[in-house]
């Protein structure tokens, strides 16, 4: 066992869950086995607590990277103003610089608040969409973080839960239960599900991903645009995870629909944390009428790090190069599976791409499937987050190795023999069901 | 008219409210002059984007900087965690580190959560409180931000709202109505209140400020725990402020009562976003049973800061530097007030002093102070939070400052003449009534 599994026996004696995220959790890669904390991390590099060097071919930090780890010109950016100050009683210039970056961006928006992590800027556009509404009750449709007015989904009724979420069978334990009833799941692309809830529930607030696993189809997000519009319902697209993935801004702007309010998180500071609400003036400025407040939103590294990270996204076009690495990643999946006979589904978009097995061994399969990997040198799972710093040569080689464990399954799938025999640990856990 | 007041003309067209923190609004200091935005700050000095230089004798960050800003050991710590690599898909060991030093620190505790906000951390002791003791409702005294479950206290009927909270008049817009009657105020030092409030709702959680104005009479604080203990009521100590300003910890050490989870945060990180939630291990695991959860918590420099801040403050026993500076201060405000014949009221714990004018002018008076201490290269108003980047050679140029500016008060005062023709611009907003 290595020193990274020490610390996290340590750490779950003393840290609730072990970790902050639920995503990082040790177990959901490879309990008793997965190197669990690092070092360092420089490109697509990341060296565990025993100095063991590995490519990171899994979630790149959940997303947060776009731009490799420790990216030189944002980390430069960022000590300037560590030098400078980062903290003082006046506001920083750097926050209002970012403003503008992101309305020029966003050309359809006029104003913007800022916040550190994913969750605040969902409750903070939820607290201002409902106030400019004046109505409670929320439709949604995908994952927006771990608040109350998120989770008291799971207090409605069955069929009115997470089930189809994300987050099944999560237990709301210390979410008030007089939220029962407030907030309201509908399925993507079921349009007439969601045209009811918004009838027969008085729904004053849309939130939703533009996209996960499907397209769009039949004009989804055009009607659902126009319904809101017409029943003055304040549309808002949480684009924490998909943001500059595919556009520089929202992948809405590929489907040429435009929200009242949307928010950006995850890859907006290339690891520093930084998160934004961005939205019309009519709507913003409710924000006003009610109290959104907070001490560590005036922070001087976090706007720092977003202009330079969107400097540099801008000038290389970093939505098409991740794009492009992780078509290869996938198109790398497919063929290589349909070769050892090895059914996959492949999920999510291009630059968060991920896969199931399927088949009952699901999990078994995922793994070996790390297992292997990490032997070879590589963070593995069976998602890939493509950032910059990831090269076709990397990629490669990252094939060649899920080519021999694809070997391996598919021997096990033929022969109907366990694959127990060859796994050294524990199967994985298997919590989280987003972009799966 | 400086660059700052230009550029948060600018800010307030597209951030709602122009600033992140209600506290850092220049219309709080000096509408129209008050400089806004700054370009470097270091030690207790802070330079403006005119290049002005100033020594922040006001809210030093609103008390995040008790070791001074840009502290040369802390910033190197967190520049060598950034050169290693700020952030992975592994988590850092720097959180597991800070855990076990926070329970070093509180003994009475056995588990840590992080989180980069103070409202973050309250949601997460909130969630975690309900989630172990299975009541929703909360009695609550102080102030403990800006989320949905803390500002529904202003839907409850008056008499039951925030009126004597620091948020008085406070519009819950936005806040869903069906909070309403989960969570009530109870006067500080008032037991019988509290005892009632227990007994007539059924009370699971009680989040208290250990001391904000008064000190705590007739037991409160050991009759609050016992209270609390025999009704199996989480007993929750928001320290986010009041740690670190008057021991090695939580101000609730000098009093010798224990809560069953309290947080940090503000200072934790000398400026750096980090706050905790740390508890006793029966309460904390129930973080396991709810989903408690956030990708930016994992981020690298918060623990970083907050563990260099922790070994400074430990070696130079700062609370017990800016406790002694902050009785300086006060005591020059006293005696220079007593001396002119202005009535002054002060409040707050030492470290993080403020007063009030007790006359009908009070907001007019504390304009011209801040004016007049701009004149005179100082960021003053009617609060002073102590560093120990402040010395009692810059409290005495301060104090000599305030003489001034107290006497051409007292002369109004006496004269009977207004202040007006003094005044150089609009009078100041008074939005926040916390620790005033």
């Amino acid at each position: 066992m290595g020193k990274g599994q020490e610390l996290y026996k340590k750490a779950k004696n003393i840290i609730p869950g072990g970790t902050m995220l639920l995503s990082k959790r040790p177990e959901m890669f490879l309990p008793d086995n997965w190197p669990s904390y690092f070092s360092k991390a420089k490109g697509c590099f990341v060296w565990d607590l025993d100095n063991n060097k590995y490519v990171d071919a899994s979630i790149m930090g959940i997303g947060t990277n776009t731009l490799g780890y420790s990216n030189k010109d944002i980390d430069s950016a960022v000590i300037k103003t560590i030098r400078a100050g980062n903290m003082s009683t006046l506001n920083c210039p750097e926050e209002v610089m970012l403003a503008e970056k992101l309305i020029e961006i966003n050309p359809w928006a006029d104003m913007v608040r800022f916040a550190r992590t994913g969750g605040e800027a969902n409750s903070i556009a939820i607290r201002i969409a409902r106030a400019a509404v004046g109505r409670d009750n929320i439709a949604i449709c995908g994952y927006h973080g771990w608040h109350d007015w998120y989770l008291s989904v799971n207090h409605n009724k069955r069929g009115n839960d997470l089930s189809s979420h994300l987050l099944p069978g999560l237990n709301p334990l210390g979410v008030p239960k007089k939220l029962k009833n407030s907030v309201f799941p509908f399925t993507y692309n079921n349009y007439k599900e969601l045209e009811r809830l918004v009838f027969e529930k008085n729904i004053g607030v849309i939130k939703m991903e533009v996209i996960r696993n499907h397209q769009p189809q039949n004009d989804f997000l055009k009607k659902v645009r126009k319904l809101a519009t017409e029943k003055n319902i304040v549309l808002i697209f949480d684009e924490c995870t998909s943001g500059f993935r595919e556009t520089f801004g929202g992948i809405f702007k590929k489907y040429r629909v435009e929200p009242d309010l949307a928010m950006f998180g995850k890859t907006l500071g290339n690891g520093f944390a930084i998160t934004a609400v961005v939205g019309k003036r009519n709507i913003m400025e409710s924000a006003q009428k009610t109290f959104i407040s907070s001490t560590f939103w005036t922070e001087r590294t976090g706007p720092t790090a977003a202009l330079k990270t969107l400097e540099i996204m801008d000038k290389i076009k970093s939505w098409e190069r991740i794009t492009k690495l992780g078509k290869i990643v996938r198109n790398g999946w497919d063929e290589i599976a349909k070769r050892n006979n090895v059914p996959i589904k492949i999920n999510g978009i291009p630059a968060l791409s991920s896969f199931t097995f399927n088949h009952k061994d699901d999990l078994k399969f995922r793994t070996y499937l790390t297992q292997q990997f990490l032997k070879n040198g590589f963070l593995g799972s069976n998602s890939f987050y493509t950032s910059t710093a990831h090269s076709e040569k990397i990629i490669s080689n990252y094939l060649k190795i899920f080519e021999q464990i694809l070997f391996d399954i598919s021997e096990c799938i033929e022969t109907k023999k366990s694959i127990d025999h060859i796994i050294n640990g524990p199967i994985i856990h298997n919590g989280f069901k987003r972009l799966n």
